[in-house]
């Protein structure tokens, strides 16, 4: 089996190792430990008998439910997808239209799959990486002016010089990127994304990770989506509430842009089974308060168990999970971490800008990353 | 609500009479009342842990399992989809780099949605219609000689002239049709339709009702996929199976197409439960002899019932729903079975070389069957 280019390829690390997926303590893929809320498992297993029928294709039930979660929003602005990454696709399909694209690197490896499927120009911008020791977080610009304000936990503002972008006179450019960053970690201030908006002919934001934040901390566009018909939000909800086995994202945009995808894709992308797991958690409020008080103090602990572990330097992440730079080989460290204690980490060989010098781990449940520290441990000394 | 273009559109004829979706009995889904088979059902309750991790993006177990069905095959050959409606997006998106495609009219309306996502040249070539009322199964060609050979029911076979194609010198051209054909239900021969495998640069071959068929009456073209890079064909397991809402189907082409497809799409389409059903379904041999067993006899009860009642004269069909030609409004027909006895039927009104004087109705239980019978006798008398 090759190598995966994404977290959460629990097939591959069992067959690695021997074992079955069930038994890795799965750290590659960012995903909430603490659900999927029993209200997800209930409404799929009451809405068994709704399989033999095909699902409504303008999902309208769905979009009501959706909008409850964006009060400034009516369903016309929603579109569900068979999780965010078949929204991407359509994204790319009207980004790849435009001269060129520019995406955050190292960005999220499915953003360049979207836009080489229908043969888009990307320019990687490089934003995160070493300008030496003292300084981990850095927004460095190798090709021009590209700068949004990083903002991390807890609004602590870094600031920044003001935004001048890579923009070619007279080129109609794209931008793709996603807030929380993936995989560092960092969050963009919302007002420092907006001039982008006057400027990029279409800008996706990719806000798969905005929930993991409470509502009064989120950074996200939806509250200009109204104002900029050429912005597009992309949304998850199977990370939060950790269903990325069921498949479910949507988009926010302009209706006109949203009608146009829905008449490009197939007619009934999300499956009944999704529908019903969305309807019921969107309205559980109890798991999402449970949520936003769980993350930052696990992210803290874990931040600070591996910073006081020799030769691992983590970032400061306003997400679920941390990137992790390290002396030691990091396919070495996945290995032993695998073979020896069933725990699967995520390597950065894919993106090419961080290499094997680098990992990413979920925050999980403190009882689970203190088995990661005790494991990493046992690997490093 | 819009009137829907697809059949199954159950929110939509709920609405109009004011009824939850599951009081109607649906004749415009060309669904498998026997279905869905307890074994699907079962997988889908004992993988609800499975949700909580990504499916793996090369599916192989599933892959396996669908081989299971195709002897001939090996799993490279085979690529899952979230129903064949995604899997047609993509081959449209190679149908539409060639200079045009030819669907046989009357075709099923997603066709054109998937190839004019990509702009795709479309040329319509009429193959069914009426040509007097002697002889109700014509396959006229108004636009140069296409002509596969029809097969209906039990191998009784039609003759017909050899085959020309409407194939412009030099042009490169695609074929997209389906066997058996919806919405009319003929089965072409599978060797007359091997001729435009040497002359089409692409076929596109949508047996999504094949299955229906008992193994030794299927037209498939499976057997030539590895003779023909060319050839696609599409499967889908949710109507034999009664899981429309799940989304699973599945394409058939040679590796290096279904490679191409798979790096273009989202990496993880087919959701874990549809993953679990499948695997299960497709060793579900008792199910699917109840199936081969059921249909003939239910196919021909319905067949006599409508030829019976005034007005309504059904075409002979191979697949699991029959195509009526009515001398009554089949709007008003539709509607009035809506209101009077929730039954819904398809019309035929998104094709527009059938219109109002044609509906398609599925072929159900045998009680079901003769509720439809009494309730047109009904709104007929």
């Amino acid at each position: 089996m090759k190598r995966p280019i994404h977290g959460g390829n629990l097939a591959w690390a069992a067959a690695r190792v021997g074992c079955s997926p069930s038994l890795i303590l799965d750290f590659s893929a960012s995903i909430n430990p603490l659900g999927p809320p029993k209200c997800a498992i209930a409404a799929i297993e009451s809405h068994l008998d709704d399989l033999v029928a095909y699902p409504a294709p303008d999902y309208y039930p769905l979009r009501v439910a959706l909008s409850q979660l964006h009060p400034t929003l009516n369903p016309d602005w929603i579109l569900p997808g068979n999780g965010s990454a078949e929204l991407l696709t359509w994204a790319a399909r009207e980004l790849s239209e435009l001269e060129e694209t520019i995406i955050l690197t190292p960005a999220f490896s499915d953003y360049q799959r979207a836009l080489r499927a229908f043969n888009g120009r990307i320019r990687g911008c490089f934003f995160f990486g070493e300008d030496g020791e003292d300084e981990r977080l850095v927004s460095t610009l190798s090709q021009g002016g590209f700068c949004p304000k990083v903002i991390i936990n807890s609004h602590k503002q870094i600031p920044k010089p003001a935004p001048t972008l890579p923009l070619v006179s007279g080129k109609r450019q794209g931008l793709l990127l996603n807030n929380p960053h993936n995989p560092t970690g960092q969050l963009f201030d919302q007002a420092s994304l907006l001039p982008y908006l006057e400027q990029f002919a279409l800008v996706v934001v990719d806000e798969a990770f905005m929930d993991f934040l409470p509502p009064d901390q989120q950074q996200s566009l939806i509250r200009w989506v109204q104002d900029y018909p050429n912005l597009v939000i992309l949304r998850s909800l199977t990370k939060f509430y950790s269903l990325p086995g069921l498949r479910l994202g949507y988009a926010i945009a302009h209706p006109e842009r949203l009608q146009r995808w829905q008449k490009w894709r197939d007619p009934w992308s999300v499956n009944v089974l999704a529908v019903a797991a969305a309807i019921a958690v969107v309205q559980d409020q109890a798991f999402q308060r449970q949520t936003w008080d769980w993350l930052p103090a696990a992210r803290s602990h874990l931040f600070q168990g591996l910073s006081s572990l020799p030769g691992l330097h983590p970032y400061p992440s306003a997400a679920n999970f941390l990137l992790v730079q390290s002396e030691h080989s990091c396919s070495q460290l996945q290995e032993h971490l695998l073979k020896h204690h069933r725990i699967l980490i995520r390597d950065c060989l894919s993106f090419p800008e961080l290499g094997d010098r680098y990992f990413r781990v979920a925050i999980r449940t403190q009882a689970d990353n203190q088995c990661l520290l005790d494991a990493l441990k046992d690997v490093i000394s």
